[in-house]
């Protein structure tokens, strides 16, 4: 199994990180291939840098996806993943769906926990967007200057706070959201007394389930290939994925 | 008043269409800027052909706001909406947003009219992600062949025939959406028996009224400006926005 | 532009202060009769009394349309709205639907400031009504003795922390509702970090929309005339508007 | 157990035919006193004439409330309930909140038949506001002429095909609606192979439930006494009923 | 009136306990039948002790149903009343939802106080299979040492204060669920604001409603008799109830 | 990873034959060892069997899960999964679940097909319990007679024909549900224009996902071990389970 590991932050440390976190839980015969992001944010933590990370991620897929049977968009805001699963010959999962859809086989209702107050609604949107807000205890996030992500003992004393708040609240399971503190889950664990999921070990995993099971591409719907399109100014590999009806 | 439309669709004669419709029914002193989204689908009707045009619009509106009172997303999945009423220090408003928000001032439920079934699911989405669907009655689409929008007597006799279905279903208003049937109501209204809106219509007159209440724009949560951010790779009208935190 | 401004309390204290309001922010041309409810509680506050204001919202509205354009439900509960939109030829709107619709322009969620601990699941169920409830992040009440309105220092101090409290649970608008306050969100927004709207300054923006727009009223569905039907001792003037089918 | 009914329709005829069903079903030491609203509509089928009964309804609760032990409000819409709960030293039930309550108990989800299509969005609001949306396989409404409900046997057979159809699209149980049909069950059951429930029926039971239960009356909350309030131009027994804080 | 009280508990002081309140609210003429079940844990509070408990409740129904008129399930999960309602000739009702239909007509929200936090997700699945969570404004429970109910004083005192911490957040009603405290309502109700609803006393009045209605048994859908099937290894009675379809 | 598969029908042709499914789409290196229900239906399709059913899985759990990794739920309303989730070391999931899981994957929203009517009701509650309805475009069943599941021919153009039906209201995936119909999306999916998804397929990649996972035990909340109870007359294997707090 290959595995398209996109990161639609612009920042090749991240990428880094999110792939050693992968290479490490994959199974093996699993190959991660991991890439950047060409324009856009170094770290996307707004709506209007999302915006810019859709297009970025899909053309991203479109440049690299030949050779391999998934994708794992690998932004915690599972940034362009419609437009992949639509586009693309091969499956694509997000991250934080990935730990989101795991958190609904461990307890009744889950947490989010990450980084940044002014992106709680934009979880809460996306959560509510995959339907599972019923599945939803709460969201909370540490906050966190916006120039700096480096402070990793406070971050992750935060992090365990909050996730105390959420299991008061009814959370009986934790997702860990956010590029940046992808795998951390493993240090944080112990001091959770719940199961606390991380988004690129249940996305790697949930890559992985997808190619054995091995659905059909659908021939109708909002998911089928769009048919050939006309396009301009976009790159080359977008145009002949679109191309290819 | 100075509304700017932006057409995510990379279509000159859709933009002018909406622009006529947009002047012909401003109201006495408002001014309309018309933009073409400069890179894309020609006519977006697929969740990856909206991933490139959210960057597109985004794009479009920092190069064209300056002197702008408010900005008119002219493509009717809204696309980009939320990332310019984030990142704009003006306000933004959506034409299928804006003509479902006056549906829910007119009936207890509405339907949707569009063009494409395979656009059916997307706008399902989209009225859900406004917190609408209970408002929501139903969506139908006109199938048409994704080469073609130029059969204009057989798509006002579907448009006809879909709102009587919704009707029938407990539609009270109908809702027209797409930016290639922009207007259209006009000749629409007489075949059907509640009122039918148009977005550029309503788009317009909810632009207006925005730049009338004068809202204040948010300090504080996902609405305020995202403060200076570190990009790649993008335009540098971009670049200057994202600076004037 | 004629709106007539229904004010469903019997006060016309208040009656002459939400005119005052309207007046102040209608665009140039608009015109606003403003009429006071002839029957029922003074300030409405409970179920009860409201039953008894959606008679007289109704008669007056019966009673003074002739020659307006809208009319504005000037009382916080928007009290008759649903009954004036079925039976006027004119279109209607609430106060408080007005700043909830405006709202939904400005951000993910809004929250609500009102007067009045046992009026808040009142709200709840309005904004329920209008199926918004997943765009409300909540309804807080400044607590007030049920005799006097008149502590304006202490209820404009209970109101700016209680919207702070809403935006920290994540509210990214404020709705203030009230007819007795109508107005004051231009000296409280000073101290408030996101948009704080006003129903009539809303309202009347919405009610120039509509007449604006310009929709058909429709003539089937729950919001068409009911047609002749036999009423007993009723006010002339809704017989009459009655047997206008 | 003395029972206060309440038509809301300004009809006799009606009144006596739901005294009747009353009567017959009610436990043996049960009376019901039968009252008819006393200005409004005949016939109650629109928004605006149940904006009027809801006034007529409390108005005629507040005079003929003594000495009873539980009010059953008849008519259709449940008009004016809340306001009674919050209002009367008694307990208020509704028709048809009665008999959604009871088919609860007998399926997973239930159906509703009730006369007159525009009426269908009016019961699916009253349903929601009971928040028993989830509960509701459909409603469906007899075709009629509005000026009169007195073709029986087309009715009749209206209703048993229309449940037929609910009962295809998932109900379990089957809500009869209307005060003018009350007790048609009888006569009906026969054909229809689940549950058919009468509002006056079960509302009846309902109430001698509540007598019996013998529930506190709230001290706080929005159906706690109004306490004393000031009104204008209302019957002297509403007045006196607002004064018993 | 012959009603079968079935304690899905194995612990015959709680059945006592039950039958106790039971027998002193039943209506004149109204008998009770209390049984308790044969295998299972003695007091039931965690998920797979109510896997158990739904078989064991199925058998005692099946064992001593004859000549009774209707079933309480007696055990605050309503362990096997949906399997009851399939299966028997006679209506089945359970303790705690028949204190939350009553709770609908008392108020616009009500709060659920128990006993032991680990149980509130399962309320919580429970309101919400009953589809009224939007009627519920919260679940709060004493927290108990799982050993151990007795500590009678400390637990009266935290119910009160529970109460009192589920109406500041909107509960105009409180339902008191958990089979070892049924009937405890008289003793607590002085201290609490908002009517104090008890499954027992509810649930009994709520089976004699469904006598004295007498509502068909449904002959399609999930309720009806499932018809007559294979089974092995089961109680007879059970097998001897299977065949009677 | 070693997978225990229970069939909670208590059918050892049904057990083998999902057995076989589960062999040959296991990853390499997973042993699946599969037992059958001791008591109850032969084919379980009602809400009472299923009651029944739910006992009778627990105790094949205690019974046999010794040396295992995981539990896969072979019986397709789930029974009993919440219970092992809880009372047991390892993972476990239902089949039904599993391919809802896996649907939310490939589509917006999913159409379940199974066999026999009365069971469409129970389907919904089992989606609805998962908080899943909001992903679900419906289901539908090929209706047969209670006595036999034979019809191959029949059942097969029954699955295709209501799949198509789903698909076009809305269906972007088809669960096929149903343990005596395990397998035969391999059939199937030819003549079905989305993917087709089956249970024990989906189930055992989803449950050696969780193994590679490792997810910690929760060690509080109601998925955490119940911790020791007194239970009389179940099997000792159980009394064991329950005494491992």
């Amino acid at each position: 199994v290959k595995i398209l590991l996109i990161n639609g932050n612009t920042s090749d440390a991240i990428t880094a990180s999110m792939a050693r976190v992968a290479r490490a839980v994959a199974s093996a015969g699993t190959e991660v291939i991991a890439v950047t992001a060409e324009f856009g944010a170094r770290v996307v933590s707004s709506r209007s840098e999302n915006a810019i990370a859709s297009h970025a991620v899909v053309t991203a897929a479109a440049q690299h996806h030949e050779g391999c049977d998934a994708v794992l968009v690998a932004i915690s805001m599972d940034t362009g993943r419609d437009a992949l699963r639509e586009l693309m010959p091969i499956p694509a999962v997000g991250m934080t769906e990935a730990a989101a859809l795991v958190a609904c086989t461990l307890g009744s209702r889950f947490g989010v926990v990450t980084l940044g107050k002014r992106t709680v609604p934009m979880y809460e949107e996306l959560i509510a967007g995959y339907g599972l807000e019923r599945r939803l205890a709460g969201i909370e996030a540490v906050d966190i200057a916006t120039t700096g992500y480096d402070e990793t003992q406070r971050i992750q004393s935060g992090i365990t706070e909050l996730a105390a708040r959420l299991i008061e609240r009814g959370a009986e399971v934790i997702v860990l959201a956010g590029a940046a503190i992808a795998g951390q889950h493993r240090e944080l664990q112990a001091d959770i007394a719940v199961p606390l999921l991380d988004g690129i070990t249940c996305g790697v995993h949930l890559a992985e389930l997808l190619v054995r099971v091995g659905a059909k591409k659908a021939t109708v719907g909002s998911f089928s290939h769009p048919g050939p399109k006309a396009l301009v100014n976009v790159d080359p590999s977008l145009t002949k994925l679109f191309g290819k009806a």
